[in-house]
């Protein structure tokens, strides 16, 4: 096979027939998707189920520690696990553009299909369009994910109450600012690398200590600060955050200082917050740092109800400074 | 608001909740969607689901008969529909190019909203990501679906049987014609329209006359060539086809032969074709035919087995020809 992607690979005929077995086939390989079947068909044995979708379009499509395809299983395995859910089934689709290379479209199927193996979800059903030259820019994956919903948990972004310990599994921007320096080939690459990463085991864990957990929710897209600013809306409470106590790797410190960037406002891959109450915040922390995603986990915060829906930052130098919902443009295709 | 998206609505924040409340939150709302959880959440009283996704890239957006949002979630339903299956939950994901017109988006989610209404199923998830102007041509939307698998049918593309009759469910070619002369400007717009539509309904009719058909398939992308040679291979079958009682529109036939085109490789989006034993193929023609998505139903060929995994046309002078699977280049962003 010719290493190019054509536009007769996207008609629906031959050749892609020959993509799909030849890429898509070779390492999705399952018994569900070997049907080939208009659409999946799977047993369901459970009662609630969680559905999600996310659409791929980070920028530079390989980056340090990831790729389009790693992000695109972390980020649908992760939005089903923080809703307290184990993720079952994803879907992938593609949408590549004429002339994308096919050895490195086969990289990212390949770390879609190691990702998807080591979070023990199964691709079960996909779609592939190529558009002419110009038309899209490389590749961009969706992928949507089914996953049963524990019948033990409640967990939900209305659920923080006053008390409330805010917990996060570990340094803060790190894929924000790995992406960012990559794209503007600041020098700054070889300290970075991106945090992405299937956090449904280490959800299992925390749940397994704590059935009660009120809120996770994962921190990507506009940052800690855009996800503790919906908790606060949602659950009506204020969360105040020590900026002493929020992780941030060294490398990271200094590229938002030197581009004059908030690492609450960075958008990571790999992070979660969690809302726990206080009698329980230790044995729920302990899990996580024995977790290899939750090793650096810290408390960042506690949950008032002293300003209504806000979040804020009690400074380093004894300040307080409020944390708002992002607003304006932040980096396009982080994700 | 502003009618121009750019890309902050992407970013997560301010501008991206207010897309999503005065957008999409508009047209889809329902209790599910509300929630706005990480996942949506639904109840499931039932064994066996069928889950599917696609990518739509047509270009033009808007063409007589639909736009991208309309197909968008035909073709989702259609997928669930012809697996033997009620659909019933939707997701969606937009990829939008920084300066498209908010009030465009506004109509194609209209459109979503109105055919997911019609079609009975709720779109209950979605994304919403915008690229630098250049990165993508206007607006992309991926929809997967789930569906409950009915008990008492076995549909699949394996099941076609020496004796069935091949019936489609009216003129063949009408969305791929449409939009070829459109794309091209070949002044026959106005005569064609896409037979874009939501086939569920017509479906469910089919397997309550006849619980036993073998095999329904969407033909889509590649045509009715494309569907028979993937079931003729799946199911080791011969599919005879007779030129004389295909369905073909006067006009599209008239834009075919003008531009050298076979309608049976032509995409529909509104159209399948359906496998029955002879003795139940003129009660499962006659709920067609009833069926405003079926007055055209036809019976256009039969299942042998003389050239093995072979489709042919008994030509209309008497000869055979071979239906091949479609090779190469077809017209790219047909859907």
């Amino acid at each position: 096979m010719n290493d190019t992607i054509t536009l007769s690979h996207g008609s629906g005929g031959v050749q892609t027939n020959r993509l799909i077995n030849e890429v898509f086939f070779k390492y999705f390989n399952n018994d569900i998707l070997n049907q080939m079947n208009d659409s999946a068909q799977v047993d369901i044995d459970f009662k609630k189920l969680a559905f999600t979708t996310d659409s791929f379009v980070v920028n530079p499509i390989f980056f340090n520690g990831g790729n389009i395809g790693k992000l695109a299983v972390c980020g649908t395995v992760n939005d089903i696990a923080v809703s307290g859910a184990k993720p079952l089934y994803l879907t992938s689709a593609f949408i590549i553009e004429e002339g994308f290379s096919i050895s490195k479209l086969e990289e990212i199927v390949k770390s879609m299909a190691d990702e998807a193996n080591k979070a023990g979800v199964k691709i079960i059903a996909g779609d592939t369009k190529v558009v002419e030259k110009g038309s899209v820019d490389g590749i961009f994956i969706n992928t949507s994910g089914i996953g049963r919903i524990y019948e033990n948990v409640n967990i939900n972004c209305a659920n923080a109450a006053v008390g409330d310990v805010v917990i996060v599994n570990g340094t803060l921007g790190d894929h924000g600012m790995t992406i960012m320096c990559a794209r503007n080939k600041l020098g700054l690459e070889g300290n970075l690398m991106s945090d992405c990463a299937c956090l449904n085991s280490l959800v299992d864990t925390m749940i397994e200590a704590y059935a009660g957990i009120h809120v996770i929710r994962d921190a990507t897209r506009g940052g800690v600060a855009a996800v503790l600013n919906e908790i606060s809306e949602f659950s009506n409470v204020t969360i105040a955050l020590e900026e002493n106590n929020l992780p941030i790797k060294e490398e990271v410190k200094g590229a938002t200082e030197m581009l004059g960037l908030d690492p609450l406002y960075i958008a990571n891959e790999g992070k979660l917050c969690v809302f726990v109450p206080e009698a329980y915040a230790q044995r729920v922390l302990n899990v996580m740092r024995n977790h290899p995603l939750g090793s650096d986990a810290a408390i960042i915060g506690q949950v008032t109800r002293e300003l209504g829906q806000k979040v804020y930052l009690n400074t380093v130098v004894g300040g307080k400074r409020l944390v708002d919902m992002p607003s304006g443009i932040q980096l396009p295709r982080i994700c």
